[in-house]
């Protein structure tokens, strides 16, 4: 067994390039994918993001969240340096939190075609208030449409401890 | 993609004001809403409230909580500073702690119509006994109303530890 | 909205009143109850009661322990002053732990009559082992029933991570 | 109500007795079990133990590890100074970590015959491996075998962070 | 009772013995096993791995994760110095986190076949991101493909707390 | 022994009196203090007070806090009933943060005369930022001086992790 | 090497005796003391003691805490079992938190005649405020003595985080 | 005693301003202060800043860490819209961990002309490590540079525990 | 750079060797020491051990620490593996804790004569009650002496919070 | 003001560089430093660097660690992703714990002549002890060389817990 090999990364133009130009206004085309060498398999993959901001729509004030995403890839895996740059695209972009989260989840179902996916951002308090919105997604008309429900119903019976410290 | 634009926003008049009056007295007529820009999809949205205090019904005492808040939009989503105020108007309010955490959600039912909403309360101790109730509730009917019955089934099953330090 | 009114609190004999006595044998009698204001509706109260001790029932030695404690109301919801009364009268009371708990249960059931309850008791050690015994009730030929069966089938399937210290 | 009589522990010889022998090897006799006075319902009773030490079949070397022991009684309990006294019994017996568990589970099924039965141990590393061996039964024939087809189901979702330190 | 018997224990080879070579070139082929003793019962046994170690494919940076391996055995157990050196054969093995938690569970399949099986892998971040890559595997035509289903569905549902410190 | 007599306590209006009433405008002369039986012998007192609200004298929006006071007692000692109704009455009051540690920490001298005393307030967040103040003070021109001096020139030299959520 | 002989032990009547009588009111006369064997070192003993209850000298309500006791022995230790049975002894009396530490602490000083010793309290919240006392000693006219001084001004520069949960 | 007076605010041009302008290019000019009405006492003052981030200075990739700020003031303090201001300014700006830490004490030394002034930054890792500058200054020639070398000498005794995740 | 040459291991017989004979009865002659490279230097070394066992004394139940043992070494070092075999070697030995620690401490002195140590034992309660003994030696004559004293006069001004769970 | 310009930077070959070659023999040459732009001041840089990994000089088993770097520097500063190369050249290099933290501060002094430096290593266990090692140093003749002995002097005396899971 060899790894992947040269030739199958020669797509990702991103991962280990000197000279990564970081874009800070919304730039979902950033997002690059490599193959699923797994595809008869249902398997999942998660990113934990903590560096995440971006800017209040009304106010202007800069915004912080950690996101998190998993998903069961089907042909194609995102390449995690492209994910970061897309995440860092929104650094100058205004949106409320409920719209961030379900837009990064439309921009990776674009890109990779996932069999599912479900993307979750905790952010920071703005008077006292935090807000974590959570969304997800099967695919139509499959056992993945399924999943997303029963993910949803399930979804967070125990919120985690939270005190603003 | 722009984000939420100025005219989206242009009923939300508490967000951003300089001039924000707290009121401290039940005033469920503050809550303000805005429209649910992905209504084609099911999505949990959650509060972090740990800045709750009200009054003692019976002795006058306060009372502080952290209020968890998590529902499932529908056309409306509540604003969040709005939000704030609210819940700040129970300052010197007096109720039980089971009253409130179901008069929360009534108020939040009427001005959101939800698909889903939950509301837990978290109270400090009294006489070395804290309390803690929960309630949800699903439109009746739809697939919702089972969702609430089947997450009230499953609610906290694994207590936290409390020890009043 | 006025919150509880003085009327609806008439009942309650012990919340704010000076002269409370302590009694230190088992004593049920000493619970009240007040009006649920809620009974259209499913929805849980749950103590946290960390100060509890009693005697073991053969050799006097004090045994402690944090006792949880949910219940969906029906008619009627148990005051918590009373119910940290009665806690304390187990102070020079002498009973095995999972003895404890399904007392407990059952004076809470005599007295509120509600559609489902459970009792956790979770002692320090004795003799580098601790006990930690869970009882649950569901009204029974209703789907309260059902639900503390499945209930006790998902019970505590992440013991706490315990080391005696 | 009174607690348990003095009647009703005759039969324990160990709890409160002075000259407790301790055995360091392999001795499921030492178990004593004393009646379940709740046998219309079932619950469950816990043991937390992390005392518990054996020797590596292959090297001799000790290990350690904390068992975690979770029952539906039926007619009989096990006494826990007597449960104490057996695990203390593996201190100079030699097995693997695997084994361990489903003998102790073995010998509590043959003491008590329980309705249902668990026994999770979490031994401390060797060569930066930590194992965590996990057995559960049912009443043959019982919806308490379904129960332990559930629970092996549901076993451990959420392995626990474990760095070793 | 007498545990393992030195007969039982002969075919292992790694065990114990002083001279062991350490390889860290991906090698299958050190993985040995041992008879499970205890065939008639479904049961689990978790590896907790947090010194593992292997190269990015394209960058040859080593990367750090923790991986958690959990099965139920059939015939054979996987013994654990064996599975140590497994892992540490990944040393000088580049490859993609997604592939790497896939190829460790394919090579404890073949040498095991197991019942059902699961690896997990946590991944320390690069440019601020973590990578957690979830397979498992139940046998083909019996329960235990529903099992692993079942389990990928209900699979980090909390995804744990992450902030790169 | 017998512990504090009747007698002792007869000074102390608050403690177990069944109508007290809670003021919500600043009210120092609510305090009230007990005899310090222990005078020849330096000791420490600490009150933590999770449960602090006032207001922002610009904005009027509520503020939490919590509040650690210490102190080493000359002939008096604060009484905690009365500690409790002191910091309520801050509840409708504004003021910065830096002037309400100062300001209690004030009152407390004046009524105690305590030999050195020390209080610590930890904000909640407003904009992503906590404030947390500390003052203390010795008796002028004794050792307490000193003391105060030196436990400055050590404060907080391991501030606590605070990541606003 | 033999550890502690049997005619070493010969004075502790407590420790493995079977007729254990647990006293309820104050009782210092319980407490034992066995011999120093390291009297030419100076060397700490510190003792945990989480089941810490007694009564409101006002209320005659429980009170709990955990009690940390730490000294330096001069020819004598005090026997932990008569330890725990000494503190058990304050079960059914009254007095102020302030007050117990110190009698703790002379009791202790009184039968061990120890170069230092220090007593802290960790009571749980009443109203919803914590009472943690802390004494310390050391031997007069002695390097103790400045021990104590200097331990109390740098007593608790870090208070622990308490949110009454 | 009133609080603070509407006067003693008029120079606080954005607290509780509507119009707040956010700055994302390095602004000192955006700090503002007011006047410490507690000039006679030597007390802290600390800021919990979880929410900063910049530019890599050589590869423009965002950074991100906690800042806290702690500072006895003479006879001004920061005001905290402003601190959160000046710290968002850094949002487009490239310096190492290094220089941001020194930066922001120069300008707050500049602003307040404190006793006694630290800042502690830490940042998210890159490339597997991450860094935690710590600078302090006291006034020269008083005793508080005496206060900032004692600090220094006395620093980060015991570092957190840092995994990256 | 070569590290550690085969030639400077030569003398310790125990690391690395296949028929390791573990040894339950208290036995210092199995500590093995090699040299210390960096004489010039003051450092420190820590050993973590929390699988260490002993006997009670009088009852002969089996007692559980974790012993931390810090030191500075001067010619010689403690080689860890014969350090483990010698901690193993208390498993059937019985003594009070106070006892052990010194004991610890008096062998690790002769065999390495060292600069400084200092060895702190944390055991599991009996009884509710815990004890943690910490002893301390340096160098007769020297700065060490000193160090002993200073670090003893600075010890554990922090329990650990100790809950028996 | 504009942070670190190009020209300052133009001595780091590594940062941001495409081609990097990670080495897996010890390498002190690749450490490169950059300019103070703060020499006048005292001030603290540390670095946490979780992801180091060496072999036994003995067995050849790989040993992990987490290392923890501090240091007052000079003129220079060492550059972190050439401290990070530096770090991952003891990817096969064999040493002992000692030896490894020893070596590591002697590499950093030389290439950075700080004026203090401290390096802690904390290794995970082997055979169930870990070992974690500390070395400090300060420039000879100076104020830093007393700064060395006072830290060493008050190093850890809190050890972590440590219970290897
Ligand atoms: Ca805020
Ligand atoms: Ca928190
Ligand atoms: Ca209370
Ligand atoms: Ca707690
Ligand atoms: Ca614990
Ligand atoms: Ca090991
Ligand atoms: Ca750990
Ligand atoms: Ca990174
Ligand atoms: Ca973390
Ligand atoms: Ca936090
Ligand atoms: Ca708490
Ligand atoms: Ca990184
Ligand atoms: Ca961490
Ligand atoms: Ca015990
Ligand atoms: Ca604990
Ligand atoms: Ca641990």
């Amino acid at each position: 067994m060899a790894g992947r090999k040269e030739e199958e990364l020669k797509d990702l133009t991103l991962l280990g390039n000197q000279g990564t130009k970081y874009l800070f206004e919304y730039s979902p085309e950033v997002l690059e994918v490599f193959e699923n060498k797994h595809p008869d398999r249902d398997y999942f993959v998660k990113f934990n993001c903590p560096e995440f901001t971006s800017l209040c729509p009304k106010t202007g004030q800069p915004d912080f969240a950690t996101i998190y995403i998993s998903y069961i890839p089907d042909k194609k895996c995102v390449e995690s340096k492209s994910l970061k740059l897309y995440l860092f695209s929104f650094r100058n972009h205004g949106d409320f939190h409920e719209d961030c989260v379900n837009i990064i989840m439309n921009d990776l179902i674009k890109v990779m075609e996932p069999r599912y996916i479900e993307v979750w951002g905790k952010f920071t308090p703005r008077g006292g208030i935090s807000i974590d919105p959570y969304c997800n997604w099967g695919r139509p008309g499959t056992k993945y449409e399924k999943m997303a429900e029963y993910r949803l119903m399930n979804h967070d019976l125990y919120p985690e401890k939270v005190d603003n410290r």
